[in-house]
């Protein structure tokens, strides 16, 4: 399946990294660990980072019943979200020509509120998977009061680009004779070794899906 | 310096994450590799993210004269843009206080066109710089050709803060005997060896910057 192109998902700076077909997008959209969130108030535009996971064709935002950016998804409001994984620095022998190795995301869409307990339920399950895959077993799931604490909307993905770079630089043909070092510099979210809390009750050791965390 | 507190920039969910102090605010911009600059069009939002350095009190922004967010910059709109760094995952023993530790930042303002050259060369030395600390002394620099197919903006930054988490989960008392593991996965942006291009000359070596690149 495809996105549709249209003036709002197209891409326009170097179309040819542009993609639309949803697989590209989906594998985007679950390897990043956090989104931003994009919304205007009166013409003034707001940008959020926050955590998100997909449910099938919708992406979802949970956070306090308070949050400004949930109400304003819940009135309706179009909103824009961003992913964006970094893979490199690419140090061509001009300025000119130097860029990132990344694969980023950008989708539009409208919230819907999850009411029924056992949709929340799923949600926060999803979110959580999200983080660390296998924590939703071992934690203590949300009691009736802060799932009623918890705001969860869920935004229907209407359209969607990716946009992608990868593999060395480009120079202009006489620059390749220069004495410069040229290349990728690959970068990586990497994870260290857990940190226990202090007061974790002796033990309890860290689970095997943080001790060899990737995403 | 600290910037006021008002209805735009004020952290409102979990106020106390909060600091609106300047050198706080600087050091996290510097920091982050990229931006999410957020701008709307007729009450669309959009978001998109992009390189940045910071120049003194301004935010330089750059790329294709096409570009439709440098022309929309130019046009004089108002802008957020966020930057995130992403300290680590908090696993507490219950769902609902899980959380992440993180540095952000959120500004607020409206861009000029740098036109003259040599604050446009400026303001590239130090987008360059941002990526790699002693890229500019040894690369090709812009052309006058280059230069002028190169957009260059400037953010002035009227308002901004940052929020902030940092150290163990805090769970619900009666939680800490639950035998869940809790703690934090410590998370950061990691550089692997650089990888020449294919088409590197004999000889060059990768430079220091780069060998031993942090942020």
């Amino acid at each position: 399946m495809e996105f549709e192109q249209t003036p709002r998902n197209r891409v326009r700076r170097i179309p040819q990294r542009g993609q639309y077909d949803q697989a590209t997008i989906y594998a985007i959209i679950d390897e990043a660990l956090i989104c931003h969130v994009a919304f205007a108030v009166d013409g003034q535009p707001f940008v959020i980072p926050t955590l998100h996971a997909r449910m099938g064709d919708e992406l979802i935002l949970h956070g306090a019943k308070a949050s400004r950016l949930l109400k304003h998804i819940q009135a309706g409001h179009p909103v824009s979200v961003a992913f964006t994984l970094l893979d490199g620095l690419v140090l061509a022998r001009s300025v000119f020509h130097s860029s990132m190795n990344y694969r980023s995301v950008v989708i539009f869409g409208r919230g819907r509120t999850l009411e029924a307990n056992d949709e929340k339920m799923a949600a926060l399950a999803v979110l959580t998977e999200h983080l660390a895959h296998g924590r939703w077993q071992e934690a203590r799931l949300p009691t009736p009061q802060e799932l009623d604490a918890t705001t969860v909307v869920a935004i229907a993905i209407e359209s969607a680009s990716a946009k992608l770079r990868s593999g060395p630089p480009n120079d202009e043909a006489e620059d390749y004779a220069l004495p410069v070092w040229a290349g990728v510099l690959p970068l990586q979210l990497a994870a260290l070794p857990p940190v226990p809390d202090p007061q974790l009750a002796s033990g309890i050791a860290a689970p095997e899906y943080l001790v060899h965390y990737h995403r």
